[in-house]
This record gives C-alpha cells, sequence and structure tokens, in this order.
C-alpha cells in the first residue's frame, strides 16, 4: 500500500500515518519526492483497506500496490532515484545526467598494481574505483583476494586519488569490515539471493550496487533490491552483468533490453558491466557504446595496468590505454543520447532522451 | 583450402586452379578482392595437399582452414563484403560505410496499408521496404499472409516509391515465385537450419538476408550461411533477431554482442531486428540505438500505419511517428561511430570506428 | 469448436454437421472415439455460436475449445490415439500397452551395414527399423546420406526382416519419394515448424513421426502437431529429443518431464529418444529406463554394428550387445508400469499405470 | 595430487606424507578405501612433481589429477562414497543399495502439521524426515519459516518418531543453530556458490546435502562440493533439482541426465527432488518413478498433510496418500534396478546394475 500525502501535509501527519500503520503491524517507509511525500508500507500481506488510511488528515489517497516489489516501484516512486556517492571533494550522483564510471581491477593485487590502475583511470575519467579484496571463486584453490589488506590499499587509493571505492562484501559477518572501507557495498551476482546478505546491506549506511544473478528474471532483480530496501536501505544501485544461455561466443549473453525494462518498473539507477557480460576484452568497449546507447546510467569496467599478468579474469580486463578509448567513445555516444561525462565539453548539444 | 593467387596472375592461371580442383572432384569459387584473387576450394573433406596447389603457376600460397564454415571466414576473404541492393536509379550498399534501414509492415495486409507504410517510412529514410507475403505461423488457424497478392502488391510500391523490396520465402517450391517479385530473398528465424530451402536460395540470384534462429549458436549461424554461399550465391546479410532464454521481460532476448562476434569471424554484413528481438514496441527504439552502437551494419523495423489494427504483430510496430524518431536517433549514433544514414548531414565528422 | 454427437446419431447426421459447417468456411474432421463420433471444426478463427449447432438433430451438444491447438487435444478426445504401423504380417501399434521400440543406425551407410543393423536389433526386441537415408547437416560438406540408394536399402530390410521402416523427409518435394518407400515419414527437430513440410506431410497416408524443436515448447510442439492433423493426417507420433540449455555435461538435455505434461494435454502417443536426447553412449540406457519409468509409449534408440566405424552421430550409437542389454532393462521396467515389449512374459503382473 | 599408500603401508608412513606435504603448503586429506589409503593434497595449485612423493616409504604412486575437483572426483577415490545418517537405533545409509526418501512439507507450519506429515510419511517409508526453518524466500514479504520455534518442532518429530531431520541454513551465523537440532545440514540451490556457507557447513560434523543451483553446470556443482570439502567435511550427499530452461510447462526442468554423469566423475550419492524439479503435484510420482530408473540414491519428496493449506510450495506437495503410492511405485522400480527400498521384501531379485 502507498499512502500518498498532500502536498501541503504537515510532518505531524506524516506521522500519524507512520504511526497508525505500525500499529496495525505495518513497516513504513517515508519516500520524499520533490512536490509531496509517500509513506510505503511493508510487511505481512493481507487485505489492508485503503479506506483506513484516506481517512486520516493530511492523506491524499492510499492505493494498493500490485508488484510484488513496493520499494523499487516507480508506482511507489515516479522520479528516477539519484543515489550520491563520492567523497566530499568529489561528489557523483548515480542516476542523473551524468554518466558514470566505475573502473580498476577485478582483484587488487598489490599497492602498486591499485595505484598504477587507479591513476591511469582517473585520468581516462572514471569517477569511481573498484577493486576485489574478497573475490568468491568457482574453486577453492584459486586466488581467493587479499582480503583486509585489499581493503587497506583501497583506502589509501581513495586517499591518494580521490576516489570512492567500490568493493564486494561476500557474506554478513564480512559486511563490517568491508563497510569500514568501502563507499558502495557490492553485492555479487552469485550472492543476488544470498537474503541474509541482502538483509545485513539493508542495515548499512553505504549504498549498494547489486549485480543481477546469472539467471535472474527481471521480477528476482527487483526483488532482490526490495530485500535491501524493505531493511532501510534505498540506496540501492542495480547492474546487469549478463545472463546464461546457451551461446557460447561470449561468456554470458549481455541483456541490454533489461535497462529499459527496468526503467519502465522502476525508479533505481541502473549501470552495465561489460567486462563479465562478455568476458572476452576485443567485445568491451562495442558493449560499453550499446549501454550508454540503451540507457544505462553508467558502467563498470575491468582496467588492469598489465591484463596479461593479472591473477583473476584477465583476458576480459582492458589495457590503461583501451580504457581510455573507451572513455572517449561513450563520452561521444552520451552526446547524442543527452548525457554527459565528465569528460564532455561544457554544454552537451544532445537532444535525445526519452 | 584457400588458393591466393599472385596478385598478377592471369585469368588462364586461375581457370587452370579451377579446373584442377574440379578434377579433384572439388568445387572451386572464384572470390576477388580488392588486391587479390582467391580460390575457395569446398567440397568432400579430406586430406588436401598445399603442395598440389602451390606447384600451379600464378599461385601465391595455399591455405588450409580450421574453421568448419569457409566462404563465411575471415580468414577466407579479410575485406567486409559489400552487398549492393536496391534499384538501378537509387542504389544501395549493405555493408558499406551508410547504414541500411528496412521497414514496412510485418505482413501486408492491403495496397492501400503497403502504400501508407511506404510513404512514411521513405519519408523517414527507410532504404528498403519489407512486407510478409508467406507468413509462418505457429498455428495453422492464424492468418498467413495474402500470398501472391501480397507479392503484386510489393511490385506496386517498388514502382510507385522507388524501393527495393524485402520479403521472406518459406520453402524451396515457394522460392520460385517469390524471387520473381523480390529484391532480397528473406530466409526466417525457423527455417535457419531448412537446408533444402537454403541450397534453393543459394542457386538464386537475389541476395539472400538469413535470420538467426531462435537458439542457433554462432558456428551454426555462419555454417547456415556457408549452405547458401556453397551453392553460388556469395550475397548474404546477416541477421540477429534475439534468442530464446529464460528471461520473460522481453519476447527474446537480442544478442547484440553477436555483432563483434560475427565481424570478427566473418566478411558478411550484419543486421539487427529489434522489433522481434524484443517483442514489445517500447524497446525497439532505444535497441535500435544500441545496435548501431555497437556495429551492426544496419536495421530491420516493423511499422505499420496504425499498429493497432495489424493483423500481426501489432504490438511490437513502430507507428510512423515512432520511426522518424528512431531514424533521427540512429543518425545521430551513426555520426559518432563513423557511419552514416540517408539523412546524415554531408559530412559527417564522428571518428569512432574500430 | 467440438460437435459431440449423441452416441445414436446416424451417419447422415453426422454428415448434416459437416455440410453446415462447411458452409461456414469451416473445415470438419470426423474423430470416432469408442461411444460416439465427434466432429471437429478447425478453419479461420472467429465468434462460433454453440446454438447454430446444437439445434442439429443426433447433436449432444457443441464445446468452445480453449486452447489453440483443437485437433491433438484431449478436450477434443478423450482417449489415447492409437497409431497403426507395422506390416500386414506384423502388425505394430503405438500408443497401447505394448512399448515400441525403434531401432537402427543413424545413417544407411550400406546394405551390409543395415542388414547387420537390422538382423542384430530385430533379435534383442525392436519393432521398427530407423535409419537416415536423407540427413540434415550442420554443415554443407558433411555426408549428408546415400539418399535413394538407401531408401531401396531400407525396403529391402523391410522384406528381408519384415520390420516397417522409420526415415526422415527433409522437404515437400523429398517427400513424394520418401512416402514411396517408408512407412513412417520422420519429420526431424530443425523442421519442427518447417510449415511447408508439415502441410505436406498433413496430406500424406503415411503416420508421422514429429520429433521437438531443440528449443519448442510444448504449446509450439501440439501447434507442429496440429499442422499436421489440420490437412487430414490424425497419424501423429511425438518424440521428444533433448532441448538446448546451458548444461554441457551431455550434447542435449533430455527433458522427461514433457511426457506426463503431454499426456495430460493431448492423446496422442510420445516416444523419446535418449540417443540424441544425451548425445553420449553411456547416457543412453539409463535415459531409456527413466524414458519408460515416465510414462513414454517407446523409444527411438540408434544402434550400428560397429559404432566406432559410423559415418555420423558414433559416439552416440549402442553397439548391439547395448542395445540387448537395454531391451532386457526397459522390459523389466515395463513390468513394473503395466506397459510390455515383445520380450515380456505373456501375463504380465505389472500394476502401477495412470 | 592424489598419493596411493601401497595396501600394506603404516599408519607412521602415511603420517610421513601428510607431513611432507604440509611443510609444502599443502592441506593432506586421509581417504580410507577398503583396499588402500589415500592421501588427496588441494591448496595452492602449481607445479608439484610425482617424484616429491614416490621416494617416500609406503608411497605406491603419485598422481597428478587433471580435474579441478580433486575431493569429490573419482579419480581420488573410486569406490561409492556410503552417508552415515540416522539415528543410533535407526541407521540409515545414503549411497549404498537401499535408496532413501526423505520426505516432509517444505515449512514446519506448527507442531500438529509437522507431527502429522510425519506419522504418515514414515508409515509409507519415508527414512528420514525434511522441513524448512528457514525459508529463503524471493519475496522478503512472504512466510520465512518459524525459526527457531520450527529447530524445536523438528527436534519433537525425531523424538517421537525416530526420524533424523533434515533442514537448511541459509547462512554462516545461522549454522551454529541449525546444527544444534539437525542431522544432515541443507544448502538451498540458492546458496550453491554462497562459497562462506560452503566453508561453514564445510568445518560442520553434519552430512550436507548440496543442492544443484538453478543454473549451475556439473563442474561448478562438483566444485561446490569440493569447497566443503576441502574443508574436511567429506560427507556431501549432492541433489538435483531442475535447472532454469526456456521451457515453460514445468516451474524448471529437470536434469536426469546428470545422474549418470555424476556418477561417472565422482564417487558422491546424488537424490533427486522431483518436488521443486517440476513444481507440479502430478508430475512428482512421474518423475520420481524416472529418477530411481536413472540411478539416483533415493529421492527428497513434499508432503503435506493438507496441501492446499500449505503456506508455501503447496502446488507441488503430495496429499499422504500420493506419497504412499510413490513408495509403492518406486520400490517396484527399486527391485528391478537393483535396488531396495525399506519397503522391499527381504529378497529383491532385480539383476539390472550398473
Amino acid at each position: 500500500m502507498i499512502v500518498a500525502m498532500k502536498p501541503q501535509a504537515t510532518e505531524e501527519q506524516i506521522r500519524a500515518v507512520c504511526k497508525k500503520s505500525e500499529a496495525m503491524g505495518l513497516r513504513a517507509h517515508l519516500i520524499y519526492g520533490v512536490e509531496r511525500t509517500v509513506v510505503a508500507l511493508t510487511g505481512i500481506p493481507g487485505q489492508l483497506d485503503p479506506e483506513d488510511f484516506e481517512s486520516l488528515p493530511g492523506v491524499a489517497e492510499a492505493i494498493p500496490i500490485t508488484k510484488p516489489y513496493k520499494l523499487a516501484s516507480r508506482e511507489t516512486k515516479t522520479e528516477d532515484s539519484l543515489i550520491q556517492v563520492g567523497l566530499p571533494d568529489n561528489p557523483v550522483t548515480i542516476g542523473g545526467p551524468e554518466l558514470v564510471v566505475i573502473a580498476g581491477p577485478c582483484a587488487i593485487e598489490s599497492r602498486e598494481q591499485a595505484f598504477a590502475a587507479a591513476a591511469s583511470v582517473r585520468k581516462s575519467g572514471a569517477r569511481l574505483f573498484r577493486g576485489g579484496a574478497f573475490k568468491p571463486r568457482t574453486s577453492p584453490y584459486t586466488f581467493q583476494g587479499l582480503g583486509k589488506e585489499a581493503l587497506e590499499i583501497l583506502a589509501q587509493v581513495r586517499q591518494e586519488f580521490g576516489m570512492a571505492i567500490v568493493t564486494e562484501t561476500i557474506d554478513p559477518e564480512n559486511c563490517a569490515l568491508v563497510e569500514e572501507y568501502t563507499d558502495i557495498l557490492q553485492v555479487g551476482a552469485r550472492n543476488m539471493q544470498n537474503f541474509s546478505l541482502l538483509k545485513r546491506v539493508g542495515r548499512s549506511s553505504r549504498p549498494v550496487l547489486l549485480k543481477r544473478g546469472i539467471s535472474a528474471t527481471l521480477e528476482e532483480f527487483l526483488m532482490a533490491a526490495e530485500y535491501i530496501m524493505a531493511e532501510g536501505n534505498y540506496n540501492v544501485i542495480l547492474c546487469e552483468r549478463g545472463v546464461r544461455t546457451f551461446a557460447d561466443h561470449t561468456r554470458n549473453t549481455l541483456d541490454l533490453s533489461l535497462i529499459p525494462a527496468v526503467k519502465r518498473r522502476s525508479h533505481l539507477p541502473i549501470l552495465v558491466d561489460p567486462s563479465h557480460g562478455t568476458g572476452k576484452r576485443e567485445k568491451v568497449i562495442p558493449l560499453a557504446r550499446a549501454a550508454i546507447a540503451v540507457g544505462a546510467d553508467g558502467l563498470i569496467i575491468e582496467v588492469h595496468p598489465q591484463p596479461e599478468l593479472a591473477l583473476s579474469d584477465g583476458f576480459q580486463s582492458l589495457h590503461p590505454d583501451e580504457f581510455e578509448s573507451l572513455m572517449e567513445q561513450i563520452t561521444a555516444i552520451a552526446g547524442v543520447v543527452g548525457r554527459t561525462t565528465v569528460r564532455s565539453a561544457p554544454s552537451p548539444s544532445g537532444t535525445i532522451r526519452e
């Protein structure tokens, strides 16, 4: 149930709606829009009567929501969500006109490697830095990340290069450590339905980058976001990274049609990861262009100073000069879809934007 | 086996290579490149010795091909194939710098409908006109197309609007009739491995638009093209139209990563069909932009003067004004990937082209 | 629309129903049940009023059918269809209590090979003989079957071993030749939506073995059967042969849950092909057992006298002694699911049958 | 690397091998076979020289393993693993000649429901009792299980009915509580690549029932088992429960070909879950029969005293009398594949066993 307050509703009236819904065993979530405030009610499903709320003062209307996801739905919030990330002196907004590119190596291997990667991707226009500290790997016998040592290197990168950090957390217990260091908590594709982890990051103050599971439907993906939001963390950034199909010319099949489908159903921003989405270096740039053209809010790209020496996923990591070329190309595409990148000329003349 | 002739090889020397290979039970295909001629040998596989050909006068070298497709392979022909279509006074090249858009209704329903569609898509910049005469439908009880009557309407569209025609042929017997009327023979996704039909269109003088089967791998797709080429028709235009997956937010999952994969392995041009690829009108334009951004050579788009009245696939057909918007948007994207459309300003300044 | 006649309805009354429906532009199909006759009406969909028929003499009731397939539906015919095949002195019924096993090599390679295969599979209990004359192959450069020569060998096998023959027809033109020689026309998986071929075999007097397409849904499969039946050939035998998925431990994923799903929705018999369904010799016997246990009406099995020398699919063909073991094992399973094989003891005591 | 000891090797010699491998930074796992002991070495991959171990006294040979999974591989242990579960006065062996059926409701809803279910499934021949206490659900707003209260009910069921208990653990923290109550820890399909949870149950003394992820390849499945075994818990029971495909006649596509594929590559036992594997009540019994026929070591079946009132998955739960019928049918099939159930007559005469 969505309870839409009148534009002139007072804080007290809003609190009254929350109090009533809590008395009914529901949880009230406040969604502040530009024009008015909405109270979204979640909890044990059952028959709720709009009348129960429409009779309260300050309430414009109470609307049952038909989708199984409520907080993530455009029915609840029609405006795009803007997620504020970045550092105080380098603020970044995900979901706004600026396309945000997150770049860095698959795994942090050493201070030298991380600094070399950070220096090059920052110069080319990446706004946030990514790098794995804890790596979920198919085999127990392969490199699993440097762990805490990597987190400390990431903190040094933030300090030195002024870039906010994105790194993955792999279980609820591990989350406390990772959130001390990172600016955005990443939940990997294999954990998209690890509901204990979703609930844990839902109680964090950090925004969450949620990757689509390898065979998740759109509804399952939005329900995973809903798990996080239902705990009170509304700063969820979705990420398409390819699905598993019969096709064998790429490691996964990047499903770009998901982007307009998400935009229609949800107010959350969505990025595309063409590195995992294709698993092949030479396809990263063409698919990055396509992702921007289709309407994604940004990209997450693996870049390694020396891909051929990478401890993981080297075959899909870009060379720094390839990443420079990628940024140049997507900046050009951004212009024609009415978006900008940090490299855009001051006044973009593009006019195509749905 | 590929027999590369020396640049100065004479016609007589080339004929000698062909004669020898035919004497060995093989078929010789002549591929004329800008710099030199190549003789591709196909036939019963077996041990061929490069020596057998390298000893002939005019031969530069004989190279075994490792891929199961030979004539479709970039190993055989490194330059992009340019397919000449269109009418004498309105020539069109598929695979060159100009992006070619084919548009029209799913099925020809009447002269009025076809003419209305043709007038609008031509004005917006479509270069060829599509429309189904024989429709392969899942149910025997649904509209199967107007057949010969539709072919005659298509001939009138060609006459009246000066646009070349693309329509589907559904079996070897039907092919003789269709090729009398059409400029390009379309082989539909369900027939991608109808080898009798592939062989028949391989003996036609018309270029063939070959759609990817709903669960075809890249290799199977190129092998289907090879079937056509092995009969002597080298004018094959590939078309990605979505594959079947578990995902349910679109009718099919458009696999745009196929485009760079095809460009790497084959010299044939490839179009994208976002109408069938998504099955939903509102996703056609975003995916059309993405298709151009990823490097496709053009698009095939369903446009109906009144989609809500269409006898088939109305929910995925664009309104004429939506198609006008599509053409405007992809013309802008074309500019930044170093391509043009018929609507482009005379000197495109785009510089991104791999 | 299904028009159910009263048990005592006369032939003349039935003819009157047919005449009326034909006057309305529909086609009438007579389905003779044990107790009463049903007239199934197919044709251009539209609003039909049960009243139009229920007012005719001899009509019990007229029932609109909700499924897109009508003739193939259990709504039209509640009793299992029994397909009579086999030779006059060796009659075989598919769909009855006896499980029918069709066996033989992937392709007919020579008279010797065919005779050796036939002798061994007959001895082990195969009731029909299979062998490819025209082989649809992914590559134009691989063995495509011996064609007419193979058909003649098959005719000799029928003569010599008294077994009815199953072989594939690959296009409408080819069908005339194949039906001269074969007892059952096979339509391969790649041609499941080759509607021209489906219509052609629908006009044949031979029963049709229809294989499921590699990514066909159940509804598409039954609609393909409907295409054949709508032309008047009601003797359709379905066959599950594996679908394409991400799984890579078998060539295809055999979908045995299709069997009870077909039995629920359709009266047509269904066989299972574990040879193509798994693509690996060592999995054929276990999956054959499972197919019988799940309720299939029989099997189609590739057997080659010397699999290691086979010109096609040798890796999935059984040795004759493996086939002997298969027959022994499925005869044992048949007993417990209330079915028999030709090898069963006279009075099977099995009692499990849904 | 596998170090196979000589049959007469002493404990001291075995310890020497362990000590040496630990000195090299590896972990040694002792596998006691009937005839001899094997030491499996896992750890950071790298070049190991068989010579390093073959020179030690008591060592028969040192064999590099080519598969990425080592402890789960048949190369390491050729005999089938037998997992001892059950209670002291009701011991059960999974992987031996007796087929083991685990049954019970999807979720524990009340003491009454659990007791009613337990009484009926025990009477019909279930050997272990299943019931969810913590339910991973797609939506945060649906019933998530009774938690600790359910665990206590399960303990009462064990006490009252003498059946060992199987229930799911959903995260590493939750595992400590669940293992206090349960006899077998279940890891659900969504958590098959939750590596933190796999490592945690790998350090438990309870056997683990590991369900295949919804789009896991065979190799990924065995690697997940390897994660558990690499921590020292070798009592892993695999379970096939259907994969995600395009097919829509069942909720998932049960992949029975996995069973012989697992048997070939691994020594671990494997069960089949036809309840989740099909998601439809009427398909559970036919697929259960097929699972036994294909060679599974047992089944896990959802049974609810009143499926129509179930809080979760009622549409796939069997009525108690349907479960009775299932047990009767699979007991008959068991006989012919050389296996028994608890209901089998004393001396099964079946002779088919590979």
